[in-house]
């Protein structure tokens, strides 16, 4: 009735044979407009010198330092105003000895200043510019060049672009961006019981749920889901499928793994390709099946919704990420949280669990792999040790959220 | 030169402004296929059973519970096969007494059959299908309706909709969700010294980056940013910017807010609507206005990079989380890292500043709020209570990342 499992593997050994799957790195430019989240190809130099020219900081008075020593509230300083430059504006006359420009924040200080006086210790009166405080040289001036030079290296290649980052960019005038392309992942759901939603029910089909979640559990991994559809159950359906989607960086598939009457995807990718991973020592995920033709991975996940959901972000999130040069998760997403009861695992494999979080303590989800409310409830899910049975009510788990948000 | 503030409030007294700001939630839908991060706008109960019919969960035998009892391995129940269902298919026979039908993992449990033998259990011999072991009630079947009855509730109104939820939708066959409308945000820069970036670069002006950033961090809401461009410093210029925009849910405006020369919004805003804020006791971000017009809000965030991007996190970003029905960050979101030096804050008003996060150490970033570089090395921001003056180095700070990803 069926292949059997190749040899049922330790997850470590399979973390490791995951490792080793050779990656491609494809770089492609994308325009400012569309850089968010995606993650830089190369390092980012300045075009140009940050602030571009000499820059008031403050509203004032352009002055020469020199003009405004010995100015004080009781013996100012008077000097003659010649000019009015707004930020955006650039003046027509240099400060020559004696007089003063005044200047909005952001405006260029004109030639012949080096300081600009605050409003706030000034009077414009009739015979001219009243200075009360005498000023420092480059006082209330931001240097051309002071914040960044030309060719100062200001984002380091790999950065993901966050909103911030995308500012930064912007900041140098830099209008495409180097950046890794997307991996390409088809999703491919398999069985003759599947159908895609919306679609008429008939009697002893069910909706394809799979290819809905791994699709969207893609796109946090920085890849770009193709939603390839449903293939049936039979040698020759489910290699046309993979054989149309090859030009993906990556497969993954769910259901027609198991070592029983309906697997026929070891039957295909020993023809096509090999299979490096048939069962791993994992609850649930056993029949979990990892491949290559030519080079490109394959991820044939369990049927059940819960162990695809489960096995995706055990063994495939991962390696997406790397793919993609996403970060990795921070430390600090782990969740440590009380588990609400005693929890029983199984011997001699790692034991993975959902768990609905509810005022900071975890609620382990005891249903079967088959259960869609399995997967309503879930926030997160932890990991038990293989040689851990009982985890005790109270105790402390890592909980790993589904999704950071 | 120019107005005054309105009068520098704290920034409790902000928040609470900011909390009663009415909010107006519209209701769409969505296909499923583009559900993925939207916020459920009604409960989703379930449209069908699941499963949808009596479904085997083990490869093995359908049978009649009370045919096999007192088999066992020495003395086996032989057993008639009568046909064999595969997953999607349905018998065409009935389980009669003596009889079993071979079922595949899903399919559908032949009338007549209340157990199901897993095939590790039988012998497939010349006589007939030797039966092992005995099987109870039930066995190895799952219930039709016994995951999910329908219009049982599967998720409730408000549910952010992450990867595995969508699936649950699938898995009822839904086809169009109830989602709430994203907030549309119109986002403009102020200024006569902004350029688009990619454009010449002419003396005296430069790069919009508060359009940039500010566009990328409304998506991070769960908001759609409208790109408004650069509004002149005037009076009718950016009126006629606010005129344009009046069909956003929110307006984002940057610069143009100090009480200095070019301060203009806070005419504008006294002569279309009202002004509620104009001055908060907060650094960076003390010349930040918010007012109304027709009851939509009018956030006018500081000009320069830095102190936008504060203020944005600080004041606006949880009012249009809220507006967008987004859940609140998570608590965990909140990094608790040891500051790398004594950090010096301003008394009487609250202080937040940029820190870089290496090794799990928070370097605050000592930059004025016109450096783009301190946006460059930001990963998150602390903030320094009113009455704090110094903080020390090595004492433990609350960091908030700039993005979750």
């Amino acid at each position: 009735m069926g292949t059997e499992f190749l040899r049922i593997m330790d997850s470590e050994e399979v973390r490791e044979i995951i490792d080793n799957i050779k990656i491609k790195k494809e770089i492609g430019e994308v325009t400012l407009e569309k850089a968010y989240k995606r993650v830089l190809a190369g390092d980012i130099k300045a075009e140009i010198d940050l602030p571009p020219f000499n820059r008031a900081s403050m509203d004032g008075y352009a002055v020469r330092a020199e003009d405004t020593f010995g100015a004080s509230e009781d013996n100012p300083v008077i000097l003659k105003l010649t000019e009015i430059v707004r930020a955006g504006e650039s003046a027509s006359k240099n400060v020559e000895k004696g007089t003063c420009i005044e200047v909005s924040t952001g405006a260029p200080v004109p030639e012949g200043a080096n300081g600009v006086v605050m409003v706030e210790f000034t009077e414009n009166k009739d015979d001219g510019i009243h200075i009360h405080k005498s000023t420092a040289h480059g006082q209330n001036i931001a240097l051309k060049g002071s914040d960044v030079s030309r060719d100062d290296l200001l984002l380091k290649s790999g950065t993901l672009l966050t909103h911030d980052k995308i500012g930064v960019l912007g900041a140098t005038g830099i209008k495409n961006v180097p950046v890794f392309k997307k991996p390409k992942v088809a999703v491919i759901s398999t069985g003759n019981e599947i159908v895609k939603p919306g679609e008429q029910l008939e009697y002893g089909k069910i909706y394809d749920i799979n290819s809905l979640t791994i699709s969207n559990a893609v796109k946090t991994c920085g890849c770009t889901p193709i939603y390839s559809g449903v293939a049936r159950d039979n040698y020759k359906d489910l290699k046309s499928k993979l054989e149309e989607h090859l030009d993906a960086d990556v497969i993954i598939t769910s259901g027609g793994t198991s070592a029983g009457a309906g697997d026929v995807l070891r039957a295909v990718l020993d023809d096509m390709g090999e299979v490096m991973v048939h069962g791993i020592a994992v609850k649930p995920g056993k029949p979990t099946m990892i491949g290559l033709i030519n080079d490109k991975p394959i991820f044939g996940l369990p049927g059940y919704p819960v162990a695809a959901l489960m096995v995706f972000h055990v063994f495939v999130s991962s390696f997406l990420r790397k793919m993609a040069s996403m970060p990795e998760h921070r430390k600090s997403d782990v969740l440590k949280l009380k588990i609400s009861r005693r929890f029983h695992s199984s011997k001699g494999r790692h034991q993975y669990a959902f768990v609905k979080i509810e005022n900071d303590v975890a609620h382990p989800i005891l249903k079967d792999s088959g259960a869609i409310t399995a997967v309503a409830e879930a926030d997160g899910y932890f990991e038990v040790a293989k040689n851990v049975e009982i985890v005790e009510e109270g105790s402390e788990i890592e909980v790993m959220p589904l999704e950071i948000y």
